[in-house]
């Protein structure tokens, strides 16, 4: 029977699909659940998909939406009386279809929407609550002004100058040879609404001043507040905080998939995308654009509730006193700090990322870029300033000078090792007096896309794993369920792929070179369809219906990744004559999930003092939430990613040979003290311990 | 029978035609040709015309496509064969006609596009040559570097920025206390293009520098020269001067009338349209903006021509030699600065005038403005820098800011008094201690609108009389002809009719008060339809049929817009402690044209020695070409007109008599010892000549 590839977005479950399934059914068989209540009669509406067009360079599909059955009469039927739906959504029939009705004839791409999916996705991109010192770009000064006279008719800008002159002592033209540049000067955008402001507010009104330098902002009467929001754009997922800037406080923290992973799933393919399309480059940044816009809706409408909820508890029984509004509007957000890669980066920009991808890999800008909203098409006050992180590297992007900002390891006398890990990781070692950095791809396998069950961290996830060396028997917790070995598993996420894999190596189900020990007499250690495999869970404990192993490929999978992460690590310490580092910080969110013994068992991350590894979650959202609260510290960043040494990991003459080694668990040639006694080789053989010291 | 008022644009011409009148015929009544070699058979399509949509206030008429003639199958068929020539204008049938089948039913506005006429019209602003130091805002350095290697993966701007920075010591994050602003930084459009430029160059290219901080423009190889438009923006014509920034030489002057008066002849008019119409403000800004982009297109054409053929002259001979494509594109205008009046200066930066036009009378604001030619959408370089000239008052524009700057009154130890005169005339009295200014309300009289038989300055207009004080028979002077009494007439243009007036009073045909001598005997002094008049041209000296009188109600207009400049001037005076001024500037077209000692015959200009009265021509024009070339004079004109002081004339106790005593020719009470022995009173009356000493 034939079967075809079908992709489901946003959740990136994929697999293989029999001709004629219906897409509803297709999805569920993923482990994506579509809504339904009409029993699939085309009456209820719930079940609607999207079906992309799109290219995936790593399948090599061309989705199109031929690659369906035709809409149904009765389909079009439902559509017919809905024309409003369809045109506040912008979708067409075709485009737009009943997934209960609609068909699988060929490869295609399909997007379900928020509304459509039974289980809403757990992005687990969450701001972490910091010390961090207040200064942010952003001031409001209260102005006062006597209205314009027959003898005194000075114009609007030069009235409002004055008056901001002299009520907060700004320099302005004081003295006559400074250049114009450093006076106080007006966005052109607030001047063109400046007049009628004035005259609406009765000449005082609250001036928000970027920079102690230019004017963005004149609000009619008295306002304390302003607002920003800090964003980190990752290859997979964008996460958009908006903070109050006077308080710092985070009144809203939202995430969306990134919308380009229709283009290509990784940085290099999307660059590839770029190449192939002349109008390539426009699409992904059009597509970030509108999902940071869509973000900052959201943020603004969740910090509405919040404000509300905070404003109501504050005057209970006094509800008459407040008369005036309360909320905030998009308008309202003066300043964005954002990070990414450097492709994150580039597209972010307009900028082309064609030469980030090939050699010798070069960022089109490294220092910081401060750029209007309006000039990016970002939804805030059109006169707001953008103001992006400094990039190291082609592929040591923004996301790292986040990171660096919020962990400071320019600050430290010890020697700190950051790793952020995705589907390519960024490494940055040192202290006060020097940092180097490098990155390495690691594949999507830690991320748990690219193994045979691997998902994302969602409900019905396999997230922990252990296995009894005795029995070889497996105990494992969902992702939702508060009990080990309850609910319903759909399949593998990044933190469980490493304790398996760890757990695996642990209980000799493979040995130190990843190679599955046959001669186990195990019913869940087998040879199935794709070769050796372990089953952790049974057909009946999951919700799809089908045996979850972790396979031969999934261990391969891991070792590859886990060798180019050890072999940039140690490259690192070697150029900065070190054997270990002092503390290893493990930023993003899949080394927030990860078990760090595990982690060491398998040799992902160098031997380390257990207690010295940190996950700190988003470092890099936090560093762009730093940045956007605390205008030096854009300065700083600046400075410091001037001075980091940058390592491309190829052109290490023993990269060949070290990563050989490095396949091994945890490592063919270098001591892991702090976890041997979990390596089953040194508790089976207490001479290889001598060896090892 | 009835009539309608017609209006012919760009000319201006207007008047009365009877219904049913063809417009082909209805303009040659008013002295406008439309071409045709058909015999009105609706064949050749020589007699295009547009019928206009657009208010007149002055008028009362909304003008409407219903107000002629449905369009005739002969038309309908002629533009059914070319569809190209619509679509390459954007006209649609209706809007454009045939003159010759197209009937008069109504009030109707119609533009005559350039190909129709039938003699084109001669706008007289042209550029001085002058000499002006030239230290252009614009810098151009050649940049080499070394390409990126995996050694030295240094960015493209960061390698760029090095190279401007050791090649040409300008200051970069030297010091590391300077905040960022003080840096050398890239335009964020111009980043877009970088990475590409630089490889196509081979790293070789020419970087333009905005005022030593911005890089603009990158281009490859090695380039010379950049470009830059001075544009003064007049009520009624706009001007554009396209300048070589490094050797300042003018490549082109390129004129058009000011489209938006389609919206309402004069600022007063336009301001009302912009309040009483929410779309008015975006309709006359995007008309600038509109006839700013042809007028660049234009001049980018003049010049290439221009350099093409001073090329050609060049390498006659060696043709071989020249390997580079000469001549320029509008992406090499790197910068731009416009002055205009206050609300001309409103509108292009689509700032509301309505403040203008009310008391207290306040701009938006003074300081001159730089703002990027994309934001305005000027299609010069999207990077490039668009600069206007400060604002003195509501009513003393950036064009006011020009003049002073070309004329440099500041500079002086004598007293000048500047007057530029259009519609409303701005008046700047003083020297290197103090300047005054004022403005008042002319009218359109003196440019010969609203005079029975006035027109602009086209072939065919008188634009010299002379009057024979004892035959009381007049000469003139037809524009386009070289000696006088020869060519046939179609009205009397600006500076005929301030000799008209002058040689009335002069003949003795007026008396002082200006009236008619109803006793005298001539045939050319009589009773018209409309009160008395003076007939400078019989029908058959006429191009229009007709005879030209001018009218009791003409000088009434000159004896108004005469008295309102006047009391202006003494106003200044007044304040000044001055008598008289040293010298007397007249800027603007009208300045040039007009007869000096008639001027002060007719008391239009206060009482001076005639050699030290001066026509300057568009010094608001040479004031942006000097501003443009030097950017030094760009801190000098907004340091001077921040002390420039301003009077508003109705607030002056004394102003309603002083305007009674000045509508006398040459005053009621004014001492014009430089032209006595021309006024008939004092060779008649000794006594009176007496009196005046």
């Amino acid at each position: 029977m034939t079967k075809h590839t079908i992709i489901l977005q946003p959740s990136g479950r994929r697999g293989q699909i029999e001709e004629g399934t219906s897409v509803r059914t297709a999805a569920r068989e993923l482990g994506v659940e579509i809504e339904s209540i009409c029993a699939e009669n085309a009456t209820c509406g719930k079940c609607m998909v999207l079906i992309e067009e799109g290219r995936f360079e790593k399948y090599n599909i061309d989705s199109k939406r031929e690659n369906v059955s035709p809409v149904t009469i009765e389909e079009a039927n439902y559509f017919k009386r809905r024309p409003k739906l369809l045109k506040d959504k912008g979708w067409e029939v075709g485009q737009v279809r009943l997934s209960c009705q609609c068909r699988i004839r060929g490869d295609v791409l399909i997007n379900v929407p928020e509304e459509s999916r039974g289980n809403k996705q757990i992005v687990r991109k969450t701001a972490r609550e910091r010390q961090i010192e207040i200064k942010p770009a952003i001031r409001k000064y209260l102005v006062s002004m006597s209205p314009p006279t027959l003898e005194r008719p000075i114009a609007d800008w030069e009235r409002l100058a004055k008056g901001l002159e002299t009520s907060m002592g700004l320099v302005r033209g004081a003295e006559e040879k400074l250049p114009r540049w450093y006076e106080l000067y007006i966005d052109y955008q607030c001047l063109r609404t400046l007049s009628k402001t004035l005259r609406d507010a009765k000449w005082q009104v609250t001036v928000s001043v970027w920079n102690d330098k230019e004017v963005i902002q004149v609000q009619p009467g008295y306002h304390e507040d302003s607002y920003g929001a800090a964003v980190d754009i990752g290859s997979t997922t964008v996460a958009l905080y908006l903070c109050n800037l006077r308080t710092g406080e985070l009144l809203a923290a939202e995430s969306e998939m990134n919308p380009q992973i229709v283009y290509g799933e990784d940085v290099m393919s999307r660059i590839q995308y770029t190449i192939e399309h002349p109008d390539g480059l426009e699409k992904l940044h059009k597509a970030i654009i509108a999902t940071l816009n869509k973000l900052l809706k959201q943020a603004v409408k969740s910090a509405n509730e919040k404000i509300k909820e905070d404003s109501g508890l504050d005057t209970s029984g006094e509800s008459a006193r407040s008369t005036r509004p309360v909320g905030i509007t998009l308008d309202d957000i003066l300043e964005m700090v954002l990070v990414g890669n450097s492709t994150m980066h580039h597209i972010l920009l307009n900028l082309h990322p064609n030469y980030l991808g090939l050699a010798p890999f070069v960022p089109a800008i490294h220092e910081s870029v401060d750029v209007k909203a309006r000039e990016l098409g970002l939804q805030i006050n059109p006169s707001g300033n953008i103001h992006v992180l400094p990039t190291i590297a082609s592929f040591v992007g923004a996301d790292t000078s986040g990171m660096i900002l919020a962990e400071e390891p320019h600050k430290q006398d010890e020697n700190w090792l950051l790793i952020d890990v995705g589907t390519n990781a960024e490494l940055v070692l040192g202290n006060r007096k020097r940092l180097v950095c490098t990155s390495t791809p690691t594949g999507p396998a830690l991320e748990g896309a690219h193994v045979e069950y691997g998902m994302r961290a969602a409900p019905g996830a396999i997230e922990r794993v252990h296995i009894d060396e005795k029995t070889l028997e497996p105990k494992y917790k969902i992702v939702g369920e508060e009990e080990w070995n309850t609910g319903k598993a759909k399949g593998i996420c990044g933190s469980a792929i490493i304790d398996a894999v760890a757990e695996l190596f642990r209980a000799e189900i493979v040995d130190s070179r990843g190679r599955f020990r046959k001669e186990l007499k195990s019913k869940r250690v087998r040879e199935g369809e794709a070769g050796w495999e372990y089953v952790i869970a049974w057909a009946e404990e999951t919700s799809i219906g089908r045996d979850i192993p972790i396979t031969q490929q999934d261990v391969r999978q891991i070792q590859l990744a886990k060798a180019a992460l050890f072999v940039a690590a140690r490259t690192l310490l070697k150029r900065s004559n070190l054997q270990s580092p002092d503390k290893i910080i493990l930023a993003g969110g899949f080394g927030s999930y990860i078990d760090k013994e595990k982690a060491m068992l398998i040799g992902l991350i160098p031997d380390c003092e257990l207690q010295n590894v940190y996950a700190v979650g988003n470092a890099a959202g936090d560093g762009a939430r730093i940045a956007l609260l605390n205008i030096e510290k854009r300065n700083e960043i600046d400075s410091v990613t001037r001075k980091v040494e940058r390592f491309e990991l190829p052109t290490d003459p023993d990269f060949q040979n070290q990563f050989m080694l490095a396949t091994s668990f945890p490592h063919m040639s270098e001591p892991f003290e702090h976890i041997a006694h979990l390596i089953p080789h040194h508790k089976a053989d207490p001479m290889a311990k001598n060896f090892m010291k």
